[in-house]
C-alpha cells in the first residue's frame, strides 16, 4: 500500500514572487502537484513547471471548478502518495476557502500543513505606502470582502458596526460593489471626507493606486478605470501615501 | 559626496525563518546594517551576522530605545550611504511603528522600500489550524492591540462595535489584558460560549495553543501559564482547531 502524501495549504502572497515565503518557494519546487487558480498572479504561476500544474480556477466556459471537486482531488492525489501543494493567492485563510479544504482533509484523514502567506489586504496597502494601523490614526483594522456569499443566510456585513470601530477598513475584492458600501459607510455616519485608496494588482508589475475620499472615490475609480483584483482602504491612514510617495521605491 | 542609501522597512513574519519572504531573507544577507528589536524571534536574529546587528529594542536597564533614536539612526546610516534594513516582527505596518518610521524617512528625503511580512495575527492562528475567516462562520476579521498607547487621547478601543461586527476578533499582545477585554466583549452582548484560542509564540519551535470560551479562557490562560508574545482569537473559527488538529502537521 502506498503511504499517504501530505497536502500543503500554501499562501502565495500578493503576487510579487519575492514576497512568497521561503517555504512556499521551496514547496513549489519539491511538490509533485500544484493545484491553483489564477489569484497567485502570472509571475508566480509561470514559475511552476507546466507538468505539475492543475488549474482548479475558472474553466474555459467561464464556470468555476466546484469546491467539491477541489476537495476531492486533494484527497485523491494524497492517497496516491503525492506531495500536494494547494496554492492560494494571499493567505489561505483570508477569504479563500482554505478553512473548508482543511476541514475536508482532516475529515478524510489526510495529513496537512498550513503555510501562511502575505494577504494583499496588508501587503497591498503597505507597498503602496499605506500602513493599515498607525499609532496616531488607527487602533484597529478590519478586513471584509466585497463579494459576499449569496447562499449565506446571514450574509449582510454589518457596515454600521465596522464604521463604529473607528479603525481602518480594508475591503478585498471590493471594486464592483464600491458604490454600495461607500454609501453604507456614509449612511452609518462615517465622515464623507474620510480618505480612501484603491490598490489594483498589488505588488504585480502593473500595480496601480488611486486615492480619493468616501465621497469622491467612485468617480476616481471610474476615471482611473480601476479593475479587479484590487483592495480598498478606508480610513485616515489612506492619506499617508501622499506624504511619502516621493521617496517610496517599489520592488 | 556619498550617495544616500536606501532604507528597507522589512517584516520578518511570525518567527519561523521559513516564513520570511524570499526578499526579506535576501536583504538580511545583502544589507550593511540591520536595526531590530526582539520581536523577530531568536531563530531569525541568530541568522544575522553579529557585526551587522543593531538592537533598538529593550535595553539592559529594562528601558526601551526611544522611537526618536531609531528614526534618527535610520536617517544617519542612510546618509552614510549604507543599505539599511529595519527589521520588524510580523508585518511592519500592523501595530509596529513602521508608519511613523516611513513618514520620518520621507520627511528627511531618504529613499525607502516597504517589504511586507506575515503578521502573527493571521499566520499564528493559521498554523494552529484556525482560519481567521470562514465562509460559514466569519465574513470579517478585525485586528486590535491589547496594548493601547496610554498617551493617545481617544485610546479606547470600541469593543462594543467590534463585538457587533459579528466577525472574528484577533487581539495582538493580548495576554495581560485578557480579563479586561473578554469582560468588555461579554458586556457588549457577545455569547459567553464563543470559542477563544490563545496562540503563544506562533510558529516558534516552542509554540503553544490553549483553547476555551469567552467565559473560561482566563482560567485556561492561568492553568496553561500562557505568556507573551501571544495572539488571542475570539470567534466561531477558534473551534476549528479541535476538528483538524489530529491531522495538522507543523513545520
Amino acid at each position: 500500500m502506498t503511504a499517504v502524501g501530505t497536502v500543503y495549504l500554501v499562501g502565495s502572497g500578493p503576487g510579487d514572487p519575492d514576497l512568497m515565503t521561503v517555504k512556499a518557494a521551496r514547496l513549489l519546487e519539491t511538490a509533485d502537484v500544484v493545484l491553483h487558480d489564477k489569484l497567485p498572479g502570472p509571475e508566480i504561476l509561470e514559475r511552476i513547471p507546466e507538468e505539475k500544474r492543475e488549474d482548479v480556477g475558472k474553466r474555459a466556459g467561464g464556470e468555476w471548478t466546484p469546491q467539491e471537486y477541489t476537495n476531492k482531488r486533494l484527497v485523491e492525489l494524497a492517497r496516491e502518495g503525492k506531495t500536494v501543494v494547494r496554492l492560494k493567492g494571499g493567505d489561505p485563510f483570508v477569504f479563500g476557502r482554505g478553512g473548508e479544504e482543511m476541514e475536508h482533509l482532516a475529515a478524510e484523514g489526510i495529513p496537512f500543513e498550513v503555510v501562511p502567506g502575505i494577504t494583499s489586504a496588508i501587503g497591498g496597502p503597505g507597498t503602496a505606502g499605506i500602513p493599515v494601523t498607525h499609532r496616531d490614526h488607527a487602533s484597529s483594522v478590519s478586513f471584509v470582502t466585497g463579494h459576499e456569499d449569496p447562499t449565506k443566510e446571514e450574509s449582510a456585513v454589518n457596515w454600521e458596526a465596522l464604521a463604529a470601530t473607528g479603525g481602518t477598513l480594508v475591503v478585498l475584492m471590493g471594486v464592483g460593489k464600491l458604490p454600495d458600501y461607500t454609501a453604507a459607510l456614509r449612511d452609518a455616519g462615517m465622515d464623507p471626507e474620510t480618505p480612501v485608496a484603491l490598490v489594483e494588482r498589488a505588488t504585480w508589475p502593473e500595480m496601480r493606486v488611486a486615492t480619493g475620499t468616501l465621497e469622491t472615490i467612485v468617480g476616481v475609480r471610474d476615471e482611473a478605470e480601476i479593475e479587479p483584483p484590487a483592495v480598498t482602504v478606508v480610513g485616515e491612514v489612506a492619506a499617508t501615501r501622499e506624504r511619502v510617495v516621493e521617496f517610496l521605491r517599489n520592488r
